[in-house]
């Protein structure tokens, strides 16, 4: 029996964190995690056999705010195109879920929040992997009493703990739609993740992770990883229609060091707002996450073998300009599903967007997701207003 | 009348400073630098008529030693594959010569050599363009009395070099070969520029750039900025292929923030070395002199005005998997030069090694570069032993 003692947000309806007393978090690591807290926040209403919920995984930088205000950033949810009443993630017929993954800053328990003794963790908190996050956003579901989920869904790491989810825990999950995802990590992708860690680590305000302690944080260093992280963010294409060599405020270069160019403009304001939200210590703990997925190492190096008598449908998506997560890591996972005879779906979205396209305007995506939660919805049972159709038809 | 005075290194034949008193090199942001020194290297004999001169420019972290011994690497010239005896750019034939660009850090004038007053220059030192490179190369050439290059060739900032060669100067210029290059710096190579100076400003012994005075050096920073440098380097199919998910000298990950990935290691020893032989000032200023680099902007937006009349004969490569000079910037050139009725061949080398390929071991850009190469030296009168066939004859 697990306890939990939740403190919801009156500000943000339906935000919460909950602490799960006496609940422990096995960690891949080998240690164990007691007394997590999980920062969450959902949306619509669980119909009476739960099978209404849907789950959306946030990515390295998100956080539990998909739709709505969101009071971290000021700004609207990052997927509010896509989740809301009437949308494709229809918050007048599911009940949704976002948490705020383990290690990250939003809440939840990581690097930023305080250890036993009350002082910050910093290093001190254990290195966790994807699966460890998916494991606790588990022991919520527990907590609340929801045994089994209708879709997991995420972009870029929202989708490599989706895939996670399918493959670790697939009885819990009816349908499954990873986005801009992989089932591993590139060695490219490592190594950008490697050039934001140390550029975070080169800050002497880092102070070996203990700033917290110092009233001083590496904020240069974050800015400067977030600029590296930034540009991979988006495509070539992108970059050149968007910004080009577009002068900044000026007629002719300074022959200087200024941000001469709008994409420097635009590069330095992406770092200088994101130090404003973001814990740097999180920054190292969420990217090494990712550097460690490795769906097929898990399974002997046999990718197809973490989904054997998966029943869990899916529907893939990819974007022809992302390279940071290409179509080709998509397709993998694809492939990896056709032989373990899942029931699978995959769309590669033409579009110039690069990665973070899944958070842009991409109608394919929004026409592809729509479609199959409707077909699912359908072979789930689920009335137009969320009820079964059971419930429906007895109502 | 120019005056020189030239310090030959002994211990590297060949290789050598001038120091040109008494001239102006003309900047482009309006300034005039005097007396500039440039270090240079050359390598083979000048034929009678100085008619089989090849000029070799290098890229951002080069230097004038592409062949033979390199004092500052500790290793053969960064391009000895190509430049040698009996070599494609044929040392028993050609008269070749290699200067370090000014801004550089290899003995020509730049932010780490002294002012009159004796003093380090630091971010005294004019930020300069690629053409302004150029114009101070060509000064040198005056000064050595060799009016006219049978060819220019370069890779990445080597090809800029090149193409600006041709495009101010193409009255000096016979031949040009431009490698995995650009006619400008796109948003995206602007981008990671600008992250790598902003990883060297965000460090505080860059002392904003007084460091020399300080005794202490940004190299913590200056190797962020080459770790993400580096990264654009080389292909995603290249990394994978080298380095992949392999881990260093360890059987599993240690749940740590040590380099437990083998491309992690790599990376941080590119970055280590890297401090060692390079200024970071050099770095800003070389950085910036890419970023401004726009030929079209030069001519109205036309980038084909650039090259309206011209003589010289071009042949232009790309690597297929260059995504940081992707072939589409090469093939973009083509077209101008193709537009101005240019003498032009262009090859698209397959190659799944990246914007590095230039620098490697690649068959097809050495036959490329020996046929185009023998054409121009027939086409020039130039015997096998590097006398004109006239001189030839007589003999």
């Amino acid at each position: 029996m697990t306890h939990g003692t939740t403190i919801e947000d009156d500000a943000i309806p339906g935000a919460a964190v909950t602490t799960l007393s006496g609940v422990d978090l096995r960690l891949d690591n080998g240690s164990v995690l007691p007394d997590i807290s999980i920062a969450w926040r959902a949306y619509g209403q669980m119909n009476k056999d739960k099978s209404n919920v849907v789950l959306i995984c946030h990515a390295l930088t998100g956080d539990h705010h998909p739709s709505g205000d969101n009071p971290l950033t000021g700004k609207e949810g990052w997927w509010s195109r896509v989740v809301g009443p009437g949308k494709p993630i229809d918050t007048d017929r599911y009940y949704v879920i976002c948490q705020n993954v383990i290690g990250g800053c939003a809440g939840s328990s990581g690097p930023a929040t305080q250890k036993p003794d009350g002082r910050v963790y910093g290093l001190d908190f254990p290195v966790i992997t994807i699966g460890d996050m998916v494991r606790a956003q588990n022991l919520l579901l527990d907590h609340l009493g929801i045994k089994d989920l209708f879709c997991v869904i995420g972009g870029s790491m929202g989708a490599m703990q989706t895939i996670q989810w399918a493959a670790a825990h697939g009885e819990r999950v009816f349908a499954a739609v990873p986005i801009a995802g992989s089932a591993r990590h590139s060695s490219q992708n490592i190594a950008f993740h490697e050039v934001g860690r140390q550029a975070i680590l080169a800050d002497p305000n880092w102070h070996g992770g203990t700033y917290h302690d110092q009233d001083e944080h590496p904020r240069k260093g974050l800015a400067v990883a977030r600029m590296a992280a930034h540009i991979t963010y988006l495509s070539e294409a992108a970059l050149q229609r968007k910004f080009g060599r577009n002068l900044q405020d000026r007629e002719k270069v300074s022959y200087g060091f200024d941000a001469d160019f709008q994409i420097e403009s635009y590069l330095r304001h992406q770092g200088v707002t994101f130090v404003e939200r973001f814990d740097a210590n999180s920054y190292l703990y969420i990217t090494r996450a990712m550097d460690y997925f490795d769906i097929a190492a898990d399974h002997g190096g046999i990718l197809a073998d973490a989904f054997v008598g998966t029943a869990t449908r899916f529907c893939v998506m990819s974007f022809t300009s992302d390279w940071l997560f290409p179509s080709s890591e998509s397709i993998a996972l694809v492939r990896a599903l056709n032989a373990a005879g899942a029931n699978v779906s995959f769309v590669e979205i033409e579009s110039d967007k690069g990665h973070d396209a899944f958070l842009l305007d991409e109608p394919e995506m929004v026409s592809t997701l729509s479609g199959f939660l409707e077909a699912a919805a359908k072979a789930r049972g689920l009335a137009p207003n969320g009820d079964t159709d059971a419930e429906a038809a007895h109502d």
